[in-house]
């Protein structure tokens, strides 16, 4: 009753993709509900969590039975290893959406600081990062990956420039001083999850190309 | 001239052990330079960061060599597995070094805070957490494993102690905010080290046992 290999394969890449669908949507409702002030949406996340942490143990174990019964070539092989690779950082950066919330409850306990504009917009960023750096994989795309590459360096920037504001903001007012940590605190979990999506990206270049440009000095 | 699996297994196993040495020692480096207020160290942290990625390139490699040429049986494939993914994280624990030193060439522009009691604390914790989830890793020793996984409750505990006292402290003194934040970031670069070291424990449970325990709710 063994299934054909690329079958198989084929189901991989479909676990791989709603999985990230899922890790995306977390994170795009963690910020929201930071933003909205919405407590609902919060549950939500915690729901999700589960699901993800099942995927993740049904992909690698995906990955262990495409290999033991196949002994596929080395190009597939190397698929598999990043795939496995992929999966923990599609776990990971879920993660993130988790410690988001984590902080968002307790931020909604106090009236906001000011309006939200960078964070919105470093979600935006690393979500687009997420899509895109796991259509790379599993399309074996390496110019979308190199893209993916190079966003990064805008998550950083705003990254930089948030905790800049809200320095400065803590340095004036004191009375800030909690809830600007807790922002600054949530653009590093944004950052994180760029961080995840460049790691998906050199993932899937290393699985194409057979070169590692995970350490490539930019 | 292909050497047998149990030696390839034996180097794989050699090259992890010597890179999880090389990363818990980038971590001490980073703490020391930022304790003894020492520039020089700080060069060192950012050298071994190559050696630390060239070895992630060889390591990855053995792994996809192991598999291909010996078909390893189930149980040696679950390692292989985990032995890429235990690669993947001594390799972003080592990059915590690397921030920490980042953060640190600012904070020697500065007059200390205070004596460092947490830090210095945190991270002799999650070095010996390192090194036993790799020493669980490569002998498959489940029970110093789940001494690790206990051991992050400690971590996570000296991480929100310090983040409360720095908080204070950014309240009471205007002039500390940019040091204390740094201090705290870098409180929470020690505890991702915890977070890779568990996770490396993790995989020496799942390699043993066949069986889940990442998301085993405690």
């Amino acid at each position: 009753m063994e299934r054909h290999f690329d079958e198989e394969l084929q189901a991989l890449k479909l676990q791989l993709m709603k999985m990230s669908a899922l890790a995306e949507a977390m994170i795009g409702e963690a910020v929201r509900a930071l933003v909205d002030r919405d407590e609902k949406v919060i549950a939500t996340v915690y729901e999700r969590e589960k699901e993800v942490n099942h995927l993740q143990v049904v992909i690698d174990e995906m990955c262990l039975t495409l290999i033991a019964l196949h002994q596929p070539a080395a190009g597939d092989l190397r698929f598999i290893l990043g795939a496995a690779k992929t999966n923990s950082d599609l776990e990971r950066l879920a993660d993130q959406a988790v410690n988001i919330v984590d902080k968002t409850t307790k931020l909604l306990q106090e009236p906001p600081l000011r309006p939200f504009i960078i964070i919105p917009k470093m979600a935006t960023l690393v979500r687009a990062m997420v899509r895109d750096s796991l259509h790379a994989f599993v399309n074996r795309d390496t110019k979308l990956a190199g893209a993916v590459l190079i966003r990064d360096d805008e998550v950083d920037a705003l990254k930089r420039q948030i905790t800049v504001e809200l320095s400065e903001l803590m340095t004036k007012d004191p009375g800030s001083v909690s809830r600007a940590l807790a922002l600054i605190l949530i653009a590093r979990n944004l950052e994180r999850v760029g961080d995840h999506a460049t790691n998906i990206a050199e993932n899937s270049i290393f699985v194409v190309e057979g070169r590692d440009v995970r350490h490539h000095g930019g």
